[in-house]
């Protein structure tokens, strides 16, 4: 059967959630272009490699060239200074999407994060369509490009998928993952999902496994069909017995964010 | 054990639909009158046909007479001419809920359609109670009935479902049916559960399976019951290699009406 | 200064609302093609008279060529019987449509009204664009009318706004218009607003003065910028002194049809 | 491991739902204390027994001491007049309350009804978070204790959630109970999750089992990670044999709190 | 002209709010019974005088024989220890609905207090339908009055204004009551709204002057009419000249409920 | 009587709303620190000019030390190439964020723009707290200012008030600004609002006059007390004389961002 995609652009390739995505991907595209600022290992017949900075907007934008969808992963993963934001999340994520525009780019997944509506709160019963509302630069960074590719989809007719990932591991590392996990397959198939929707527009998508709490509803997404298949239940048993509860008063207790609420200034702490 | 109603109407008995609700309403009546303008085939011992135009308002009144429900499918299926629409889904529904309000039938369950609603779009999450915006003079129709029974609701006492069925096929034949589906035996169990849900009063409910993508929330009607058991998804490889992806900038693929979005008026259609 | 139409179609121009807006009508078009089914009295010199029923087809259709507006209050104005109901308000105002898209006519405004919403409560806080829920045939056809004119809009590309009038009188006349009450002035200033409005698209507008009660929020129309400048209060004196309180427990209270929710069946009615 | 509470106060462990919720919540607490105004039977060696009336300040208050958590289930289960209201429901869970305050309880859940919501009907689609609209006094009394509850966690930072209980029984009685059921186990699944919880504040939430009809929604509690897994489908039968379908003028076919909404004052019956 | 009503209860007479309605409600009825715990000053001839505790239900229901309406003011007016506000503001009202109901009184105006809702922001935008949110003891019995007189509607038809007094002073003393007051003068409209109402159903409105700063909406009551005159504004200069700013820090700037959300337990107080 | 502040920095100051703004600060604050990239005219005693480029993060961090406030105009005021875009206003305005917090300014006045909202419609009746929509480079930047406020504020306690400009002129230059405009006075008038509002937080404010034609709902500000006087009524007749009606089926008419939402991308613009 013939596959959907030609050529898939992946950036952050050689991140965690990237090296998933090699896999994962690789049914979609005859052939997918793997890129990060560091080497990709073992590079599959099927797979292009490329190294440069988000930063170099020549090198970025070239990227894109002769691909039909552009999964975009890259960029600084957590809390970082400033600068380092600015470079790597807010200019890099123009250069993705200046590329896809002047390379006829139609269709882009991007990785956004709950860090871009972490002061919301667990009992706000939000969903995925819920206001910005940032925990950190890295979370401004990331409702930035939510606004865009709204931006890009509305005046050039990019369609855009920004997912709220919120936390992508290989299991539940502490009690928030009970309720925040999305699993490497669920995650996999969340990228699937939005790339082969059968309308996407501009949309933006939490994405959870089927955890049994959910302080989130996520069925403001029904349109790209995404339909979890993996729970953070199996884990509790031993997340439980390693962590302590957490403290109601505490504002990342409360706060979707978690801990990123109570992270001071990076370039605070990039000066101690 | 006592079958919950003694003599059902149903309508548009000869057509696909009808001839599915033929078997599928066999256990909740005693007795089933099928109805429709050409005669239904096969008419079994515990059925009594008739053959009448809804827009004959004696013979479709003198039909309801010693029914306690009428399900209601007839009347053109698609978009018409004018006069067509008018006679068959405007004046044969009045005709319909005239007999009902005459001879004391307390229940209708009504074949609305997602064309009464077909200019929202997939991304706007509506949900089953969303107002009017029809794509066709034969979802005007629809739309018509549905505040028609409303007024039957609120001034006469007589509750009806109005379904908005969005495709009753035997299988999905395009890309939107992949979530625009609804299983012959879903649909037969979304008339059951409208018929003997415990109160109905006026309401309005969204027609599809349980497909893996879902623009339209369907959470308005939990109170009628309806646990879909089919999805496209079996059937998603199928298509997708039969069918070209649609195009995000085609208001066909944007809009959950499909391509009645993009039908001329139909008098000018009959005119060429 | 040049006035913003060459030619305004007025129907029901014989009507009490009608005969006030040929007044109010006047400074905004070079001429008026005022219609009805009776002859219309003192034709001025920019007035054109034409008498024609609404159900007669081609009649209708003619009246509208040459014009770049309508104004259609022509029809029933109140509960009738279902034939009169249908010809009059259903298919005179299809006729009134197709006109329009044959003779490339952009903008219509119709009287609507309150009875395609009667059965809403006052303390419901309904907005213009509250859902239908006719309190009568004619409430089902004035419905039927707010969605032909959207399908209109969405496919032809013809504005709209749908006037839903509550009570249109010269003065208050009973406790239910100390609220409800549509001064003649503010029902002018009103369809002017609409014809000169920057930009209609569909909408759907509650008609009331600037009455102290208001159980209606009208901000949802704020688009076409209707100022009302008169109020019911000078008159509550008067009107509180010839009419006793209304019964709360009589849903003629309870719901912002008034009366109308209270009426039989017009065909009974007629039929005695 | 290590049971996530010491001590758990219990109330109306005498009751129904008391004695099961004494086996359900052994595995959460080291030990229990099980409270009833009549004596419980057969206490178990991790359980600590008391006998008081909760109109007893002093008794109420002391028995929350040294408990880390209280699951209120006490009080009048049904309508009754308004001293005794008063007594048990009113004063009775003020005390708790203060016991709560006084000595450190952090988490409190409370068994709320459907009775705080029942004049809301079938058909309004309301979720957990719907506003009080009592059908009792011992509505208004379960109401009471829902923002006396809000107080408690807003200015003393004691996290509760009421659970408005629709119908818990062995299983369903009658046709309401085929949407409202909620069965002993999914009772203590819901206890169990409201305690276990990462994060409560202030929770209201809907108790029933997963029903097929279902016309409340459920989502505002997604935090607190309810699964039901039972169901009232495979008593339909039995239960439809045995009772006649409802009226549908009936209010109390119409609205949630069932039968309630058709009692007259307590007191007045109290007193004939 | 007729007075609308004959004889009208108002409780809380002696105190100031009680005071400045005697005078505003003298229009309104034939003869005004004026209740209260002390002796009412200088009775007028249409004035009949009680003394007595709400908390007397014998003789709380008597003073609302022979009434058409009544105007609850009465009770504990800020926080006070547990057992007061128990016996005044909850079994106090009660009483007076008891009354209401044996006595056939057909409509209550109840002032509830912002205290019911106090710990919602001023940012939050809420609207007079709110839920309740109680920032004392005093704010939870109001909210219990407030569904007390849900019931008393829905279940006996007695109609209810619970109106949310903010502030109501002679003039603004503090920098929160230059958008929480409510002049003397508007008090009396509001409650004069109220009575005169065409239908109130269960309704609660918010009591405000038309302040420039409005952090509530008071749309949601719109069918009480209800247009407020005065303003704080010409106290600003005044105010802010006595008072130093609020500091955003604090939780009695952010919440409407002001300091009362930072008042301890009145039990704890009062042992002081 | 004392000023509410000591020192305003005011930004953009040598700009039309800037020179607005000097004059309409004057009475707030002892001093006004008045920047921009280009010299200030006629600097007058009370006011301590500078010149310097927001892009330079050392020299607009200092010149927030000191202040008690500011009120942020500066930057690119409409559609630019991306690098000034990125250099003038998302930089430029990080600048300004982290010198309040390093220097302890306790609240921000921010100009944000239609812009970043310009792809919702006219009838859409959206709110000040619509989520964005950019209808251009200098909207995404608008909309990233008003995120790293909301940060800002949730994790450092600045309050921030981000007012949407529409359309902020002399008089209205074309029939949008009909509904659009902002007069000068009202512009002096919301900054002022914001300033001295008892509350802030975080707030986004619509910022337009009066007008009649009011597209965007102003509600959810209510707490800052901005209560513009003027309107554009009193141009509309020399508007509409000197420009045509509006085409509705341009994008431009149909968006709140007007023309805006027509400009193609500002680097291709630059290049040609």
């Amino acid at each position: 059967m013939t596959k959907p995609f030609k050529k898939i652009l992946l950036t952050g390739a050689a991140g965690n959630l990237g090296t998933e995505l090699r896999r994962g991907l690789a049914p979609l595209a005859e052939s997918l272009r793997i890129a990060d600022r560091v080497a990709c290992k073992e590079v599959a017949a099927h797979e292009e490699a490329l190294v440069f900075d988000l930063g170099d907007m020549e090198a970025t934008m070239a990227a894109t060239e002769g691909c039909d969808a552009i999964v975009h992963m890259g960029g600084a993963p957590l809390e970082k200074p400033w600068q380092e934001v600015l470079d790597s999340n807010i200019r890099g994520s123009y250069h993705i999407y200046e590329g896809a525009r002047k390379h006829g780019v139609k269709r882009v997944v991007y990785a956004s994060s709950v860090h871009a509506i972490g002061y919301h709160g667990l009992t706000d019963g939000i969903s995925g369509d819920a206001p910005p509302r940032p925990d950190s630069l890295y979370g401004v960074s990331k409702a930035f490009v939510e606004s865009l590719s709204s931006l890009y989809w509305d005046k050039f007719g990019i369609e855009s998928a920004c997912i709220r990932i919120f936390s992508s591991f290989p299991e539940p590392a502490d009690r928030r993952m009970l309720w925040s996990w999305l699993s490497y397959g669920d995650m996999v198939r969340l990228v699937t999902s939005c790339l082969t929707a059968p309308y996407l527009g501009h949309t933006i998508a939490a994405g959870m496994s089927d955890n049994r709490v959910k302080p989130v509803n996520m069925a403001n997404a029904g349109h790209i069909g995404f339909a979890p298949q993996d729970s953070a239940e199996p884990f509790r048993e031993k997340v439980e017995a390693a962590k302590p509860p957490a403290d109601p008063a505490d504002r990342a207790t409360r706060c979707i964010g978690g801990w990123f609420v109570n992270l001071g200034h990076p370039d605070d702490e990039a000066a101690n």
